[in-house]
């Protein structure tokens, strides 16, 4: 047994978080840069951010080892809406529960705090295929979707998990 | 004749700023928050920021007078979107050709640097009813629309002015 476990990400899981955002394969350099900056903004949040912050984070690990990450937080201007920004998790590992484990976190994060969903956004196109059965299996929806968002012929996926 | 002028926001503007947001009557108090905390960080990039910092401002006058103001900006992550994250205009002067300059002025903009499409969110209210009406007139189309999403009842609709 190799149990998935969360925690609160701290500030010497940089480099795995990182090593996880390049290694992803589906992330650019410009979205690699946006994902660590978000990052650093809660690490500089300090003791008094953590859950609380702007970009709350969260690692998986398994056997001590940090195999998964993912930043989210409020959404600014809602009532009980929260957005994932940012989900990863170590390519090498499949099938492992790492992405459930990493929302499962985040919606109890979010629960408490009077969450009642969790919105993504994401791309339609062929390299996210598997990604969006993920996101189909752990309970999200699609609810939108526009053509050309992220480039010609890459929609932006609206995504929202209710609980 | 009144005409319609635009030019970049100047941080003596600040003060007309805030009194538009908060005499849109449709901003609670953390959305004006939200309004004037990204327009302070457009001023504070200073010379160097301008339309190509994260969140360029634009003013709106007649006869001398700032009449209404927009925060837009490139969408991170993305080739060609662009977003309009606030705008309002003087509600004192109606139908006055207001919105539609700074949505001109804005797709300018967004055009010299690439840009294809300007996407918004909004509420779905009866109190916004006015404001879908202005952007149906100025060429958006909603594209996308996410139930309870500000708060029970709520939802936020997607808008996209393509060109």
């Amino acid at each position: 047994m190799h149990p998935i476990t969360t925690r609160l990400a701290a500030a010497h899981d940089r480099p795995a978080i990182e090593r996880l955002l390049r290694e992803a394969g589906n992330f650019n350099d410009e979205e690699c840069g946006v994902g660590l900056e978000i990052v650093d903004v809660y690490f500089s949040d300090g003791p008094t951010g953590g859950v609380n912050g702007d970009y709350p984070t969260v690692v998986a690990e398994r056997d001590g080892v940090v195999v998964g990450y993912a930043t989210f937080g409020r959404t600014p201007m809602t009532e009980s809406t929260w957005h994932l920004y940012f989900i990863a998790a170590d390519v090498r590992i499949r099938r492992a529960g790492i992405g459930r484990a990493l929302c499962s976190a985040i919606r109890d994060v979010a629960m408490v705090r009077g969450g009642r969903r969790l919105v993504l956004e994401t791309s339609g196109r062929e390299l996210y295929d598997a990604t969006r059965a993920f996101y189909d299996a752990t309970g999200f929806v699609e609810e939108g979707r526009i053509p050309d968002y992220y480039s010609p012929g890459d929609a932006v996926v609206y995504y929202v998990w209710r609980w």
